[in-house]
């Protein structure tokens, strides 16, 4: 029987430092401006929601940031995380590529997320904070950060988007049990949101609404800070450490990627897997072939392959600051399918800066396709993914049916971000035939794009 | 900042052998009895019902029986799982003991069950069987089964207790991901089932009609076989790759347990991180100091506890052979608590003949309680229990507790047999207060107790 092989890497070997693709970029991103005064932001802008060591990270051009000890220390509870070459789904697709996956389902909260948890309640922690607020909208960010809270003895304050909190009673679940606070979004606890339910009681809320609450609370308080769990540079930063031990476990396969896949939503995941490997190659060296890196989104809501690359607001409320990135337009709204991590309106300028300069491609896929292609792998590696992560799955299939039908022994790499243990909602609807393939609407998508923030060039 | 440690064991120091303990027992069990004659059993009675080198293994008395090499490659996809030191509990606790457990929730299927369903499916593949049919309560064994079955491309049947199937659309989803059927219980699809449907459309079922389904299924086609996922001597033979691997993990910490804990359903996690160390004490040597092996059973249905040594049908239909166990009556009816693998009116034999040879202690408690000692742990360590594995957490927190009374710094072992992704259900009502202890009704065990089978000594 062909037998898929685990790599498991030996603590001793897990990353010192996390990597920033900065300083191997050939231009900087552009500047994040101001909304007020449309000129670039300073760190004293940040200063109100995060402590001064994530705002320089956010800034950094450093090549390698220390990842402390403190992090690592809570990081080896389920890191490094394995690597899998994945022979039971060659076999399955009768493929001549070489699948490799980066498992991420590992951490206690089922997920990615916690890598970047963990250092942003650890510096927040370091800095005197005794509260940190967030927005979620399924739950994995703010179960993430609930259980970095935890181990921080840092208070974690969650507004939860308030249809999902209905909807969603064992992500509030989770996050309780790790000591969290959750409140339905909008909330009589912000101006913000008892502005919104003054108007409407019964409003359903939004991850735009959530983050103005977050914020709020944040920057009235001197003893609370605000976190996100992606699109920012240090979000990125932190998940690096997936990438990297990635490099080195391939090393211990003696292989090497011909191609890289991640799934995208704010972007934090697929930069997590896919910027040590564009760095490697930018540097030049010994292993640095040619490589595609391939991210894969969501046709419901497809920043990358159908936004437009332009300034935009993070939220809809348009409290943040402008960043260039490509974006549907901050009031853009996706269907509900299901894979809630991936219903993002812009992405990571980071990640939008990367396909400027075609270090990256994109692709997009409707979700039955990538539920077809999450049950075709659960099958085979008896692993059973999220909904996000079907997506990664499914890009990491095209790519071993593509080697196939070219006859091509090409090395593919993906990052599974995530478990479905959450999701299993999704895999009934799927099995029950209610999953449907949702457009966006195409009106709606010309709407938002209309109404993008004018920047002077 | 104190931080729990994890002892990782490399790949190659996983065990060959599982760990049979009949082998060292000064006395052997009782032996198994046909329901009909009386008479002990032989191997060929078990024929319809299992390939035959699981029967070798219900009956064996070697000390050692190797683990298949097909086995260990798939072990690998998740084992040897982790060993923690947990430090911060200790330090939540404030107690001189040093706490450790293992956890098993790293599997695919995020508890220990894959310990046994892997084997299970590999000898019935080894034995050309197609189908392999099992019954489920809550869905734990069944969506194991379904996950090694998708492995070792066998089909899986599963009959899922109605009401059940019904309210946990989740586990049986994740059955299907796998590839597995899964059929309500009572069901049209069997003599046992259309009988009881006759009677009563809407019987909500039972495990005892589910395994009577399964059964007939099995007994009647020569290509099915069936399986079970506790009780039996050789699914608690299996599960001893647990304590193996944590006594190895432990040398390498230089620490001994003082004292073991495990929670106690059917009895297979329990033994499996029991087994090993009560062996090791049987024939003696140089790390075989008095150790105290304690089992933890839920205050509602308390077989180790509470219940009479004698023999008792497996059960409620009467179709499976004798054994001499702890047990509440086979037609006892536990109240509908959420430790829904806990929820067995007997106890292995084996680990029922071990209570009754004084090598092991039983205690009991209420779920509320349990939950408490979950929380407090998740809180601390960074892992959601499952319900089950609260009730090892809480007999673990209660024996710190005594080396604190007590100011003696014992070594605690436990075993943390899942995670509890799958049940937040049970947290949530936790935490409205909607989770109750509800106790068994007493004339009802005296009346279960009064129907025990006779049997001449």
């Amino acid at each position: 029987m062909t037998e898929s092989v685990k790599y498991p890497l030996d603590e001793s070997r897990m990353p010192k430092s996390w990597y920033n693709l900065i300083a191997d970029l050939p231009a900087p991103p552009p500047p994040v401006l101001h909304p007020g005064t449309l000129q670039p932001i300073g760190p004293d802008d940040l200063a109100p929601l995060f402590p001064l060591a994530l705002i320089m990270q956010e800034v950094s051009t450093e090549r390698e940031i220390e990842i402390p000890e403190p992090v690592r220390d809570i990081y080896r509870q389920w890191r490094p995380s394995p690597l899998y070459r994945a022979r039971r789904l060659e076999k399955a697709l009768g493929t001549p590529a070489r699948i490799y996956y980066k498992y991420e389902g590992v951490s206690p909260a089922g997920s990615h997320k916690p890598n970047t948890a963990v250092p942003q309640a650890f510096y927040n922690k370091e800095a005197g904070v005794k509260r940190i607020a967030t927005e979620t909208g399924a739950g994995q960010w703010g179960s993430s950060l609930a259980f970095a809270g935890a181990l921080f003895d840092i208070e974690v304050e969650v507004f939860m988007v308030r249809v999902s909190y209905q909807q969603k009673p064992y992500r509030r679940a989770l996050m309780e049990t790790w000591g969290a606070t959750c409140t339905p979004s909008p909330s009589e606890r912000t101006a913000a949101g008892r502005a919104i339910l003054a108007k409407r009681p019964d409003h359903p809320g939004s991850l735009g609404i959530a983050i103005s609450e977050a914020v709020e609370i944040a920057a009235q308080r001197d003893d609370t800070k605000y976190a996100l769990g992606s699109v920012l540079n240090h979000v990125l930063l932190h998940q690096t450490v997936v990438g990297l031990e990635a490099m080195t476990q391939l090393e211990m396969a003696d292989d090497y990627p011909d191609v890289v896949v991640g799934c995208t939503g704010g972007g934090s995941n697929f930069a997590g897997i896919a910027f040590p490997f564009i760095g490697m190659q930018l540097r030049g060296g010994a292993n640095a072939k040619k490589r595609r890196i391939v991210a894969v989104e969501p046709s419901a809501c497809p920043s990358l392959t159908r936004g437009k690359y332009a300034y935009d607001f993070g939220d809809t409320a348009h409290l943040t600051p402008l960043t260039k990135m490509h974006t549907l337009g901050s009031t853009f709204t996706p269907p509900g399918f299901h894979a809630g991590g991936l219903r993002y309106h812009g992405m990571a300028p980071m990640v939008s800066h990367c396909k400027e300069l075609g270090l990256i491609e994109a692709v997009a896929y409707h979700q039955r396709a990538c539920f077809d292609a999450g049950v075709t792998f659960a099958r085979a590696e008896g692993i059973v993914p999220a909904p996000e992560a079907n997506h990664a799955v499914k890009g990491a299939i095209e790519e071993a049916l593509r080697c196939k039908r070219e006859g091509k022994s090409e090395v593919i790499l993906f990052n599974l971000c995530g478990h479905g243990h959450f999701d299993m909602q999704a895999y009934s609807d799927y099995f029950s035939g209610k999953l449907v393939d949702q457009d966006y609407d195409e009106a709606e998508l010309a709407m938002a794009l209309s109404g993008l923030p004018s920047v002077p060039a």
